[in-house]
């Protein structure tokens, strides 16, 4: 590669900053189509502008992810000096099992102290990173216990628990001066009131997220993200690569890299 | 940073290797979940095995992306030595636009060329990222006319036009010994004769996936994944970071970094 060449390189690079998308189930499987995941639909949303990346990991709770977080900020980013602009954690689903199920159960103090310091670590790793803390969703007794059934276990969540580490979430958020996105409030309205019915229709299993539950989420994080940091709306974003209809005579292939 | 650190930290390294998905609007908007994008579902067939990176530019044709796709890919990977396993490149629904139309219009021997320099683009980055090309989706004549129309335009696209890039597309593959994927064939069956019902079934506009488009694309994309490369299934592919239930009762943080 000659000097002229390595010039050429560095003028032209194509990359994207990021939006990590940091969670357990609830965000790993937020590609599925099937159920309208709300990470796809963020990522359908930032096309061009932010890549969205995701880093879910199934069943994990705060205890094992506050160790996992550095460790992904610092190797998620394309070379050439990208920035991560925004994290959603999304945590407590799993550290809200209860006692008798310590496979994955984390005491509520725990909980907050390792949301701490999970918010530290991204901190510590940039300070210009934009937080999102979601608390963990409301779940439908019913339909778990259903589905602890066919397992051959006892259910091990309840409402009022996981409510308790939904109110610990804000909690943590309000103590941290971090946005926040309340579940609660986008599944049930002002006030955040269970209602058995709604929690009905917004999850699948009685945990994970139906149609419903996905749509509703991806908007409410979109629209939260309007609010507080409006910079990172996407019609105040560039446009990576110039739009196809001014392209029409010019000079290629510099009028791709004005 | 101590030196302890650094060789813990070359250590807990969690990047992925990628997919990525080079093309047109076919691919910018294929992580769209209300239309159930083809995208979307290999990302999330993917997901803690492959990060898949939308690198999709409305309306671009292989005139413009001959030149962006080098850049690209020197610009993707994150730092830590990650690599591209595999590009799609899905492009000439542009280029088939008819000769009145020279905004998009790339005659048919240019095409062929561009898409061989793309090719030895992808070859001339790395010889162990494999490439699948995808030919040009057939087109419903009848509902892109009503599309243009609306816009006050002619129609600039016919089906026997398109099927001269998707003839031509195909013959690259043939000479460049390149995977191909007919999405004729995907829409019509063996064959891949032209069918106007089954056409207004898959496309939305005329033009661009409708859900069962996207769906259909998608299983399509894996399954020849699955027949080309077995070793980029999903299933053989490691994931990232244990699984959850083989981590209670372990020492943490050692457990998490096997």
């Amino acid at each position: 590669m000659d000097q002229h060449q390595s010039e050429t390189d560095t003028l032209r690079a194509i990359h994207l900053d990021q939006i990590l998308l940091f969670g357990d189930s609830l965000t790993q499987w937020s590609f599925n189509p099937e159920i309208e995941g709300w990470g796809a639909f963020l990522s359908n949303s930032y096309v061009r502008k932010l890549d969205v990346v995701n880093r879910g990991f199934s069943g994990y709770n705060t205890e094992w992810c506050k160790h996992i977080i550095a460790p992904i900020l610092r190797t998620v980013l394309p070379s050439p000096g990208a920035q991560i602009r925004l994290v959603t954690v999304f945590l407590g689903a799993n550290d809200a099992t209860l006692p008798f199920w310590p496979q994955q159960h984390v005491p509520l103090s725990a909980y907050r102290d390792n949301l701490h310091s999970i918010i530290a670590s991204i901190r510590n790793f940039s300070s210009n990173t934009r937080i999102l803390l979601i608390t963990p969703p409301p779940i439908h007794e019913g339909k778990w216990q259903k589905h602890c059934g066919q397992k051959g276990r006892s259910i091990n969540l309840s409402v009022s628990n996981t409510l308790q580490y939904r109110n610990a979430c804000i909690e943590v958020a309000r103590e941290a001066k971090v946005p926040l996105l309340d579940t609660w409030e986008v599944y049930f309205g002002e006030g955040a009131t269970y209602n058995e019915e709604k929690a009905d229709a917004v999850l699948s299993d009685g945990v994970h997220l139906a149609n419903l539950g996905n749509r509703l989420l991806g908007h409410a994080v979109l629209a939260k993200i309007l609010t507080e940091w409006p910079d990172l709306a996407p019609e105040t974003l560039p446009t990576v690569m110039p739009l196809w209809d001014v392209l029409y005579g010019k000079v290629l292939p510099d009028a791709l890299f004005p």
